[in-house]
């Protein structure tokens, strides 16, 4: 499994896309042209290019900042779809896979070939509080870099983290009376505490009753 | 705090989308017109029409189902931007809620009111193996349904829920030379283990060598 310097490429376009047309699609979709889902853009493509034609292929986000993003504007895997999956290991990485076998691409940033791009190092290594970041100097340097700063390599998905998610039976919680998965317990986890409300209560009808307040 | 139960609107459209506009988009974003994205839909519009104007609002998910992608679609919320966070507790419901205050909606589906439609009832409940349900039907009635399946609640989000998600001081992993949050450890959690991959020293160069392997 040998792992793969990524050379320049002749362009620095984004799969399809012009840096400009990218970056004009993730002010929309993410709100703002944030470095790393422009940097994921060509991470993406990186892994895209290296998948089997026709391939069924699923996505592992290694990070929770940005980089899920960038797959979901550019793969048909979103997490609602749960073609990609979020693994927080606090990485700037993504794994690409084919969806039964799990073999596929890893494509990190190779912070070894970040010495010559300053304003991305300090971004990824977060060297600068972000009001004295220069927005613009690192978005050119995002595009002049393209695919030269990431490493790729060769992996296979563990076989847990394959196939569908099942929530099993359904059943009705008997005090918040919502379809919850008869596997949580008798009650479902919101009604066991873990809602990330102040008043949990709030969506809890029986509950309130027996305070003596209107159910809501 | 009192729950209104959310009656039948004149008209079936979500946000300013026809059912059909938004189906459209469902099956460019998620891949398929998935019921629970359509549902999801008219959840995240009765949510949005309750934020006082201008406010800045976060989403909660309540379920890693189809809804995450619903916000997606109709609102500037994304995993990326982590202005949208899961919380699974199974049930099909979302919390939207002003971002500092806490202070929002909870839209879920009532159960109760399912009973006039049967196809939704179905889905929601699991009711019926994929491959027997009516497609058909089961997005018929949902545009016929609308928003009156649907119940709503005032909320407070917990404080420990608000606020910016930080990964703290960032260190160079001495195993896997990546970048990862320092309170992680002394390497990062990929090298500790966590990684979702069969050979996770592929991701590890120091630990190829140790092995006699080449580098990747």
């Amino acid at each position: 499994m040998a792992q793969e310097k990524i050379r320049d490429s002749r362009t620095r376009d984004i799969g399809s896309y012009s840096f400009k047309e990218f970056k004009d699609m993730v002010v929309k979709f993410h709100g703002y042209p944030a470095a790393g889902v422009l940097i994921g853009g060509y991470m993406v493509e990186a892994a895209k290019e290296r998948m089997p034609e026709g391939a069924q292929f699923e996505v592992i986000v290694e990070t929770r900042k940005c980089l899920p993003d960038a797959v979901q504007l550019l793969t048909s895997c979103t997490v609602g779809n749960n073609w990609m999956r979020v693994v927080n290991l606090g990485r700037y990485a993504l794994a690409m896979y084919e969806k039964y076998s799990g073999q596929g691409v890893r494509v990190a940033i190779d912070s070894e070939r970040l010495k010559e791009w300053s304003h991305i190092r300090a971004w990824l290594l977060k060297l600068l509080p972000k009001h004295l970041q220069d927005s613009e100097r690192l978005l050119d340097e995002i595009e002049k870099a393209g695919d030269s700063i990431l490493s790729i390599a060769d992996v296979c998905v563990r076989s847990d983290h394959l196939g569908k998610l099942s929530m099993g039976k359904i059943d009705i919680c008997p005090v918040c009376r919502e379809a919850y998965p008869q596997k949580d317990g008798s009650i479902c986890k919101g009604c066991q505490g873990d809602a990330p409300y102040i008043d949990s209560v709030v969506a809890n009808p029986m509950m309130q009753k027996c305070m003596g307040e209107k159910p809501v």
